[in-house]
């Protein structure tokens, strides 16, 4: 399937050769530190970026449809006695958005407002349940960014966490037909709902293949532990033939784009506070990493990937990696309900072939003549 | 998309053009009325008809799975007070079997015995919930197709009714690569789980273009009413240029195969009880509808197609319309599991291409001086 176009889309462009990512006629770098994750959902849906007063209506609708219903909640609160991972919790959660759906002929604009806003709202309120504490209702007054942070610890956070997180949120908003935006599209070309359609797509990023997973890049730095020890651990890892995690990417044949904006975003954030040594750390490790690779695979150009500088990013916010691949849904939400409108737009089902490779002309016996 | 190969399968093959369906090595009318919907189940996992003990594992493995946890119920019960269409609730519920999801590296068979077996529990309790009537629990001295039946009504159904729906579900139980089938496998392909790629599944299903939805059919000939208005209803239906739901199909461009099974198993239902005058007249209507299509949509060959004959059936058995998509997903969901095992022994990741229509070099504008 990887050479079969299966949408036409004005949402983002992936140039894996160029290492270029346009969203919505915006270059990753163009946008990526200035706008709120508001303007970012705005932009997707809308193709352009929107007026002030479209903006304030457009946030206010957001923000009035975040907190949850109580059957959601009593149902987080089920799932979160039995510790099942919040990825799968998201996911039936957002399911339970049909609860409290509006009663008319095309609920999708107001569905793709609810997936948005309260998808943060169920992560955060589940990832405190599973802590064995009370969740944290949403606050109007704070930015949809900067509420998640605050739905996860109970506190508001700075200017430098809000940005950071908001940055995150809009590199990951959209990138082409990946598994889980296919998938959103299959659902929504048979004519079904976005609520169905956005539940299908969080059940593909949970998949390990779909590469929304930043912890293991994490986890090997933290492995790392002190800078003497980079050179012998990468090395140990490439003489085994192990991947590193963090490193090169399917479509992108130089850099990642997602990887120098958040880097960036990164640098500026650990200047600021955090763990500088960790930070330290984790450019060296890069450094290296890249330069080893070059050595052991030539010419393949190994560079460092979304995950590497996701995983660095949000640490520092103090998320933990079981909350990494939840967080990419909550950006992706914006790419997936958009590319759900544009299906809906062409009306048009998605029903590929299948080739069977089966028995034929079976006879039935009955079961006692079996063996 | 409808020319791309996207899978190879052993579990169906469809022959639109010589009105054909095999079903893991059968023809479909040399199983669909002998086997129990387990032995199908058994049929499409592994490749084989179970011998004696075989299957009497395997039925008590999906029997004993057949009860709902406290956290589902109690969805189920806020759902239900909101009315909302079963199909969605049947989502919803499924989503919630990560409740209870076996602690293994790999628990997709557990999980796929889980979704056969719970799925029709799920739909019955909550039809009964929205009726306002306590669920019914499952019945582990009936088979599967049987304790659906008492489910929905908590009455045990005799063998006619329990061998019609056996047939029905056995007839519609996979169909090559539809909208459904084919999320289930996107999901799979990113190495994501069985009860996510399910719930994808059916939220595809509920889509009207997916063809799972055989109500208008029915309503057609309730419209319809009494034999001498058959005519003058379907001339005017097609001067006006309108579908006749129930007639013709994507694929099949003669007789679909499956209403021919149907049918039969309609004749035998409607000969042992049910409403004779209904059945006649759906009869009288086929007959007719079929030689008006010919007259105005001349070399058209516009047949009778299964949703024609799901009606008559489900409705002979006293299903309500809104059961009807969700009995569909009850029948498939063994095709659905089945395709996700041949997805999962591939281990490929389903990431087609999208290709970019959309502006370019945009430029950033801080919203103050946007207009």
């Amino acid at each position: 399937m990887k050479d079969v176009v299966a949408a036409e889309t004005r949402l983002s462009r992936v140039d894996g050769m160029a290492g270029e990512l346009t969203i919505a006629g915006f270059s990753l770098d163009e946008f990526a530190e200035k706008a709120t994750f508001e303007e970012t959902v705005y932009l997707l849906w809308h193709d352009a970026l929107p007026t002030p007063h479209q903006l304030s209506e457009f946030t206010d609708a957001l923000t009035s449809r975040r907190p949850l219903s109580t059957a959601t909640l009593d149902l987080l609160r089920a799932a979160s006695k039995q510790h099942i991972p919040t990825i799968d919790a998201l996911r039936m959660g957002a399911s339970t958005l049909s609860l409290g759906q509006a009663e008319s002929t095309d609920s999708s604009r107001d569905d793709a407002l609810r997936l948005v806003s309260a998808l943060p709202t169920i992560a955060a309120a589940y990832w405190r349940l599973k802590g064995g504490n009370a969740p944290v209702d949403p606050d109007p007054d704070l930015g949809h960014a900067a509420n998640y942070l605050y739905m996860l610890t109970g506190e508001p956070p700075g200017h430098q966490r809000s940005r950071a997180m908001e940055t995150y949120l809009n590199t990951i908003v959209d990138h082409g037909l990946n598994a889980s935006t296919f998938t959103a599209r299959v659902i929504t070309s048979t004519r079904s709902d976005m609520i169905s359609s956005i539940t299908g797509a969080l059940g593909a990023l949970k998949g390990p293949l779909h590469g929304g997973a930043p912890g293991p890049a994490l986890d090997m730095v933290l492995e790392i532990g002190k800078k003497e020890n980079i050179e012998p651990y990468l090395r140990a890892k490439l003489e085994r033939g192990e991947r590193l995690m963090g490193f090169g990417h399917a479509v992108y044949k130089v850099r990642d784009p997602r990887a120098d904006v958040l880097a960036e975003a990164a640098r500026r954030f650990y200047e600021s506070g955090g763990d500088r040594d960790l930070y330290e750390l984790a450019m060296e490790v890069e450094r290296k990493a890249v330069e080893l690779l070059e050595a052991y695979k030539p010419g393949r150009n190994l560079q460092t990937n979304v995950e590497f500088y996701t995983a660095l990013l949000l640490h520092g916010l103090e998320l933990p990696t079981e909350l990494f691949t939840p967080t990419f849904a909550l950006g992706r939400v914006a790419g997936w309900t958009a590319h759900c409108f544009e299906q809906k737009a062409l009306d048009q089902i998605i029903r590929p072939k299948s080739v069977y490779r089966g028995a034929n002309d079976r006879k039935w016996v009955p079961a006692d003549e079996r063996c």
